[in-house]
């Protein structure tokens, strides 16, 4: 067979797919075998990812983006990143804040929708991740592709983690690889909903920001937070990054105490992986380079078993909520380096 | 070339060395391409690791195994297992307890000493690792062969780790992978020689061991502990171990605490790395069944995150310090596989 367009050496056309928790974002992506992905176009859906219309939401971005694609690039395989884990069949077995998606067989449930466009795409491979495994796929493509260990950790409202180990995804027993924020970091800590105490997340999810900010304002510490929310219990994540950004005393001081918890569990991480590169992103680690800064010196001061001589590279992830859209990309495009464009998964 | 005897269907033979801390203990092992190692001989010499001497205890040890090599398997690799970091150059880069190896180019310090059989064997291929790391090979080739995901925790003076990941020792970009000892698992923790605070070696170390029976003794909790040893300050996990084993209430409750610790850990690393088998060996955790069950009833009871659907597995490490030198040999048999029997690490 001659080659087509979407296997030259300019590399498969994929969609890439980020289930975010209040909008579904789609990025139509061209994969070179070497240099980083091109993003070609984007578009983005609103949708409630804990409403069973969620699907439908993916299905309209993937027909939008599958419609723009030039002549010489239609797209060969999809890529879905979402908050949960999936296990090696790609049927979602934890997604707490998509259960529309929980124990759905995601190509199947698009194919449902009747689409011939959609259903061309489909007869490719369709791959469905962990969306930090999607940042960290995205991350060592754009930020370091030499890199043969990087560790990539989301901040939002939990913390997820993706392992790159010797140059290939990590994806454990399970699927449930990464998980880094119900490592223990403080057996006498608070109660974490998974049943444990004293969870990485419990401090430094944006939930973890929230709950570090309230303690300060219990204590007086954090007026400006006290009375952007209107009591210390109405404090949230969001309101501490927006003082931050505003230069706030108060809400730089919680966010020195936040980098000093998201630094305790990198510098764990990088003890026991021994990686080169970690990418740190979402909720306020994302909002801008200088809580970057915070926790590379917290840790350079306090971890130095995890840094001394290693040479670690601690870099913000790239492209925002984009990123795992682009690192979707990236994996649907290794599976059609694998299989063909016409292979399927199943 | 005919196929020789070493790289028949028995599979290849080759010497596998473990460096403790007061000796030297080496194996003949054969190594089936399937099926566990056959160990086919045993020798140790007793050494001081800290002194010089040490690489003359390990030339010892392996020109009597090869001596008692049957015709028909002659040795044609060599492994060796010590506590420290080494090089993807084979030099060592850490060794605390060694540190007549440290920098030093083990085989070429090997061939130095002019013996005609240990020269024939260093034609072959030679590898040095880390003590954990042989660790988890040994168990995986012994306990879990069909384990996809396997994690070693050795727990001496320190903690060392080995680390499986997708069928593959992982060694990290610097060789350092698999450090869990300096996981911080307590900021406000005692402070640990590396510089760091709350170190889980700090706790669950066998140092960790007699740290936690002074604190007991020294609010009056341990009065056989403090007998046995003449003084709380004089207290060791040795003691601790050897009270345990003789059914001392105090002892057994230390014990209890301690398995605590080692549960925390073991959880951080099923949280993050989501590996089927966990493997514990050395110190009080090696003296007894009883105690790999403490840990194990201590991780589902506190640790649900960690353990919840997952399944795990948590065993006992094979063979005491022999299991170092029998990971070392199934090293070096992968090499001789992958090399051929003439072919040279260098």
């Amino acid at each position: 067979v001659s080659a087509s367009p979407s296997t030259s050496p300019a590399g498969p056309t994929v969609v890439g797919v980020d289930v975010g928790g209040t909008k579904v974002l789609g990025l139509l992506v061209r994969v070179p075998a070497t240099g980083p992905p091109e993003v070609l176009s984007e578009t983005a859906v609103p949708s409630e990812a804990a409403t069973p219309g969620v699907i439908d939401a993916i299905a309209d971005v993937v027909v939008d983006l599958v419609g723009r694609a030039p002549s010489d690039a239609e797209p060969v395989g999809l890529g879905i990143g979402l908050a949960g884990f999936v296990d090696p069949a790609g049927v979602v077995r934890r997604a707490p804040n998509t259960p529309g998606l929980l124990d759905a067989d995601v190509p199947h449930r698009l194919a449902e929708r009747g689409d011939e466009r959609l259903a061309t795409l489909l007869r490719g491979p369709v791959v469905v991740d962990n969306d930090a495994n999607c940042t960290a796929v995205a991350a060592h493509a754009v930020l370091a592709p030499d890199a043969r260990h990087l560790v990539a950790v989301t901040f939002g409202t939990g913390i997820g983690g993706g392992l790159i180990v010797d140059g290939s995804l990590v994806r454990g027993a399970h699927g449930f690889a990464g998980e880094p924020g119900h490592m223990v970091v403080d057996p006498d800590g608070p109660h974490c909903p998974c049943g444990q105490r004293g969870c990485w997340e419990r401090y430094a999810s944006g939930s973890g920001l929230g709950w570090l900010a309230r303690e300060a304002a219990a204590s007086g510490r954090a007026p400006s937070l006290v009375a952007a929310a209107g009591s210390v219990e109405a404090i949230r994540g969001e309101h501490v990054t927006a003082g931050f950004l505003a230069g706030a005393a108060d809400a730089v001081t919680v966010v020195d105490t936040y980098a000093g918890w998201v630094a305790l569990g990198v510098a764990n991480l990088v003890a026991l992986l021994d990686c080169e590169v970690v990418v740190i992103g979402g909720g306020v680690v994302g909002a801008g380079d200088a809580v970057v800064e915070r926790v590379r010196s917290t840790i350079e001061r306090d971890y130095p078993a995890a840094t001394a001589g290693r040479g670690l590279r601690l870099l913000g992830a790239p492209g925002g909520p984009g990123g795992g859209a682009l690192g979707a990309a990236v994996l649907a495009a290794r599976a059609v380096e694998r299989n063909g464009p016409g292979g399927h998964r199943h």
